[in-house]
């Protein structure tokens, strides 16, 4: 089924114009007031909401033709649009209204002994640039979280979901015109030829960051190709260490639930390590419970001794990003050890210990060089709404710029200002 | 003359270890306790000191060849040491010791409806690498930030600086020795192949972030071709925009200092704007001061109808960095003609306005988009000293991570850090 816009044929010409518009957009948006860029939010949930039928439709057609190529199911759920899920974009949209506007904010305007007065001010990155599965709720979310962190962006979604995005963009453009916004404020790539990405990583001219979220294959790709920073999520391998003065109690309860409310998150307990003295306190309760939700075991050499039903974890275990029901489960001796495991295996996203020594938590916080770094919590919580950004893009698991859960501070930077009185500077 | 060092043939072989070794102290460095790296910093400025004899032998060496090769007078006097230089690198490791160390300070620490507490701590970005020119005073200075915010460091100085980058070397590797931190904590790359930039700035799993210091294309080549972020400051084509409500007598002072205080520097004033009502009450009076000082004007045909002398400027000059004693003048109807000149000419570096007009300070502040915007002060305040940043490894022109002078912070990210008593996520 041939997609509805007219085929682009120069790539090139055609991203370099978007280019060209998101960079003027971006200064209209990174001086925009803060209630201009909330009516343009609220703008285009009344659009959503007065467009359901052609939303549907050209997403129908997307799953469709998805379908008929053979995308599995998991793949087409995500594309699927339905009414739920409209409302669900309408409330995210409302509540990035709701959230305090970062553009602008000063900060640490203090005096200095030549009587001027520096400080900083929070502003806009400029130009953001998203690549994204076929996941049509992404195209708002993003969409919304650059606007009200005054961004001009350019959005590249997944081919599968061309339609959905096109219909999506419709009502983006509306909602930003009825706010006297600029109608380019947010793009869409409108071609699925693939080398609209290549161009769109390696334009600084007019994309200032790209946010890739996918599969890691897709990531990796884009960091080494990209010519612009990119604000990226790699694995997500996350331990949690139950120390010897752990409160078995916490300890069991928080492991459950890192490892079994969801298998298929980034923040989902990978491999447990248990401290030598209290295995064989904790870990038969928790290999039953485990069972019991159908977790699989992999197990070290101690482990197995312990637990006759945990098959051997090998080096590639101890590396590896599950998402799904298997937990590798390694006992260690100490906190060192414990640390060192991490640090040679971990992949700097989350990782805690459940301990109730105030100085084995301080070493903990310290030494552990994760995006999040916990104690006695579930993993679970490395979130933005959880930890109060109220919403996010992405978990960065970059240290540059931006590192865990990204939220609107996150796709801004800092300017110096300085506030005088004819100062001049001397020697 | 041949280096003293034994030449280095394989050089990806060579710059990968150096890599790993930073690796491996980067790890060290960034648990290391406050005062640990503050012994360094003394006991390396204890090792110069002693050294002296030494240094300037090395140095001398390096001087008489970069003669010989032809290197000019003021390439000559910057790569030269003599005992007041010496004194000058022991002073800022005296600096660098006293600041605050920015390592495992907790900021934002909140409780959140969960019951966990999530807050941010700042950490070391690991590996930065320095590539500069041959000026041996910055192999000490980047050494001593580097080190005070946790980071292991690979410096990369300019060729005819080797010999005297080498005999810094062996000064650093003893304090740090003696400081019992690890001795690969700073690494100079002691060969002159150009191959070892191109493998340093293409090593994500080696380096962090690359941080050239030079001339500007250098700097482009090396952002062009990094795989890894790059901390960089290319033009400063600074502004002063006189409004007509400015008070004129500040205006005058400001505008004097920042173009005349020092010609060479980046946040020196480059063009002069002037509100077209007031234009005629200033210029003359700042026209005679600029000849007396021997500044060259260059003006739109405005400002050459007031000033006889000004030669005519072009769209070339409103686009220069001229780091000479030159200015070039237009007059522009109002603010927003001065905003959008900044806009469309500058560089995005430090522009400042003169008024006393409250909403035009306000609007100046928010909507120029420059690493340091500035009203009623000189340009030349743009510098982490006069910022209280203590110290600054440079000023960066881009927006991602850090803008303008960048200090200890810069050289730092933040981790979250989530403090719990076994809560679990729910829903």
């Amino acid at each position: 089924m041939p997609i509805t816009t007219a085929p682009i044929t120069d790539i090139p010409a055609y991203m370099q114009q978007l280019g060209i518009n998101a960079r003027a957009a971006a200064r209209s948006l990174a001086r925009a007031p803060t209630a201009m860029k909330n009516a343009a939010l609220l703008a285009i949930a009344d659009e959503l909401n007065r467009d359901r039928a052609a939303l549907l439709a050209a997403n129908a057609e997307d799953c469709a033709a998805g379908a008929a190529a053979g995308l599995d199911d998991a793949l087409i759920d995500r594309l699927a649009l339905n009414d739920k899920r409209i409302d669900a974009m309408i409330a995210g949209l409302n509540e990035v209204a709701a959230l305090a506007d970062p553009v602008g904010a000063i900060t640490d305007l203090n005096y200095r002994p030549s009587g001027i007065q520096v400080g900083r001010m929070r502003v806009p990155l400029g130009v953001v640039g998203i690549i994204y599965e076929s996941r049509p709720n992404v195209t708002i979310d993003a969409a919304a979280l650059c606007l009200k962190s005054g961004n001009a962006t350019v959005l590249r979604g997944g081919s599968e979901s061309l339609r959905s995005n096109c219909a999506l963009a419709a009502c983006i453009e509306r909602g930003l015109i009825a706010a006297q916004l600029p109608a380019t404020g947010v793009q869409v790539v409108a071609t699925t030829d693939r080398a609209a990405v290549g161009v769109l990583i390696a334009s600084p001219d007019y994309v200032d960051v790209i946010i890739p979220r996918g599969g890691k294959g897709l990531i990796e790709r884009i960091s080494r190709e990209a010519r612009v920073p990119v604000i990226k999520h790699l694995d997500g391998i996350c331990h949690i260490y139950i120390d010897d003065r752990a409160d078995l109690e916490k300890a069991f309860t928080v492991t459950m639930n890192a490892k079994t409310q969801r298998y298929g998150t980034c923040n989902t307990l990978e491999t447990l390590l248990v401290a030598e003295s209290i295995a064989p306190d904790i870990l038969p309760r928790l290999n039953s419970a485990l069972i019991e939700k159908g977790v699989e075991i992999r197990g070290c050499p101690q482990t197995q001794a312990l637990l006759p039903n945990a098959l051997p974890a090998t080096d590639v275990d101890w590396a590896t990003e599950y998402l799904a029901p298997i937990l590798s489960i390694r006992i260690v001796p100490d906190l060192d050890a414990a640390i060192n495991h991490i640090e040679q295996y971990g992949s700097h996203h989350t990782d805690a210990i459940m301990t109730e020594d105030y100085s084995r938590a301080r070493r903990f916080l310290r030494e552990v060089d994760s995006s999040s770094v916990m104690v006695n919590a579930s993993t679970r919580f490395a979130d933005g709404f959880e930890y109060g950004l109220g919403a996010e893009i992405g978990i960065s698991t970059d240290k540059f710029h931006a590192r865990g859960p990204v939220g609107l501070d996150g796709l801004t930077s800092q300017k110096f200002i300085v506030l005088g009185d004819g100062q001049v500077r001397g020697g």
